[in-house]
């Protein structure tokens, strides 16, 4: 995927300007929307029961998010996720910590069933989420395992799924159970910001709005995201001014930085 | 309204600290807070059925903003509501994205027949919440109509529900159905961090605390909140930095610089 | 408790990166689990009634604050501290506002009930919790007391409950029912920021995790964050940019800089 269709696709997003629909965690709510509001969507969190069917029919793309889940919730995610594919909009699943908790796993598992686009986690959330089992080692939602052990299980859970399956960690991998591409930006003090894997599905959400080829959307959406956030560490003392830099980054970033710094490889056929 | 009687209720704001409750959504929550203790208002965030009616009796203004509501949250706003009218506390309502779906539109319409003190939106929803008619053209949360275009909304809105309606954009306007003022303070670059709409409307909340004439509370909240918001511009190299900025403008800001820097016309009679 | 010792503890946690469960307020759950991702320690928000008790039991310590508390989190509440203190994990409560109404009263009042090993909270909090009394004077969750005058409260409860007590503000007290210190870290600053006394709370949770002995490791845990927004304060030119800098400062905090600064003054017994 050449770096010159990322940064196509970035500018696609700033003209377009997409809705984008969250159903998301309450830890990253405020940094979701802010991360996409800096990149050029339009985000909107919303959760009600009463209304997420309706909400998702007029939104360009859906992001699912199970950080922190219950029971109510839940319930909204499964209707819009099943909303979403019927009326053709594109959606996102975020498996948060689907490894900790019986309950975590189920949802997660119910979700994934009801044709995502894409899957997006960390080793461990991909993996558990490949293999449907307890993994006997809960970890919250931290990753112990690095990304590249879980490249076969994501091809494992694309060809289950249909869903194209991105790894995050210190690579991304990207896989449609076909193809497979590898980012190498990013920087390894996102980790000790909460919420950025989140953001990082979200920006995903976003690209998913303006190109219909779920691969080369999560590719696009992973490199930009990886690239603020290497152009925020540059002028970072630390976390807290990491995350208040990387929505300047995101904001500022154009095509030509993007398809400068964008590193990804194409590993063809897995 | 001259500057000078803005200056002194920024002075009365820090000088009385009014306990200011917020029935607001999951988005802003820590923004908000945050933005009215950086004011020098004494924010409390308290949505349980259980305890609204209670917190509302000991609050100087009730901030109620539907953002991300759900059937609980609603009915809570609405418990809080009638408390608020009955024991003379100011209120102020939000309706967040009123124009997207059909259970905002019948949830901010129920709201506004509870007798807010004011009603603050964008120019989109507060035609929506005029026109209490479906618009066709979902937008999610962001506004599709300048803030000019619905000043005639406002009027009707303003006449309709008693209450004082403001509407903000790169121009703000407040009216009560009899006087209506504009409000050129501000930064374009505040529409690109999530929920400073709902900041302003809770920055109104603690003035309105201090100043029963809520026509007056409402013009110098919105000067107060928009020339804290130029002086952070000033600072900001992005959407990250301007929301870090802001809330040092607003714990900064001081009587001769808000006098000196706000931009209000009243043009007398609608 | 020798300043070596705090040191000690600050590197325990960097080293055991403890799982801390927060069951805490929807206003400062992104900032909660950011203060414990800079320190060092691996944070969870988890809330679901269908799942808390699952994930305390992986934890190696657990925070619950009532600060947005709501029927069904008040019973997630009680079923994780529970668990935890049948499953030998440390739990820290944090009565957020418990003075302001009858319900948070009645919640607050049960949860001191089940055994927690820490209860912080300002002055007007723990005088509260202690008399088990309504104050009259309701006053949202900011506190009307020094928190020297709550001093003798904060033994009695100590005594009734089992708890070490903390009692945070200008200088910060702590007591098991027997020896009693005082923290002069931290800066004014620090209280026009919301929720600092929230991440105070979640930090002594980490320092729980790997300190057994309540009363040090609230002690630690305080002068840490102590010196931490002390730091913070120096580069801060508000409360927007001290949030951004106590979360860099956590994050570049070393022992022998944390051994240097802290100011802690044990009295011996009450």
């Amino acid at each position: 995927m050449p770096a010159e269709r990322i940064g196509a696709l970035l500018t696609a997003v700033r003209e377009r300007q997409p809705l984008v629909h969250n159903i998301t965690n309450f830890v990253v709510m405020n940094n979701t929307a802010n991360a996409l509001l800096a990149l050029g969507a339009s985000p909107a969190m919303v959760h009600a029961l009463d209304e997420v069917e309706d909400f998702v029919s007029i939104s360009q793309a859906l992001v699912v998010n199970i950080g922190t889940l219950y029971s109510e919730q839940v319930a909204a995610c499964k209707l819009a996720a099943v909303r979403a594919h019927a009326a053709g909009v594109p959606w996102i699943l975020d498996p948060v910590g689907v490894g900790a908790t019986p309950y975590r796993r189920a949802s997660a598992s119910a979700l994934a069933r009801l044709r995502p686009n894409v899957i997006r986690g960390n080793g461990s959330e991909i993996l558990t989420l490949a293999q449907h089992a307890q993994t006997g080692q809960g970890r919250g939602v931290d990753s112990l395992h690095g990304s590249e052990t879980a490249v076969e299980a994501a091809r494992t859970l694309a060809l289950d799924t249909g869903a194209t399956v991105a790894i995050t960690g210190a690579v991304d991998y990207v896989t449609d159970g076909k193809r497979l591409a590898e980012i190498h930006n990013g920087h390894p003090l996102m980790a000790r910001v909460t919420g950025l894997g989140c953001s990082a599905t979200a920006i995903i959400g976003a690209f998913l709005a303006v190109e219909r080829d779920a691969f080369a959307a999560t590719v696009a959406g992973l490199a930009a995201f990886g690239v603020a956030g290497e152009i925020a560490a540059e002028w970072a003392a630390g976390p807290g001014s990491l995350q208040v830099a990387l929505l300047d980054a995101l904001y500022a970033l154009d095509e030509a930085t993007l398809v400068a710094r964008a590193r990804v490889a194409e590993r063809g056929r897995v």
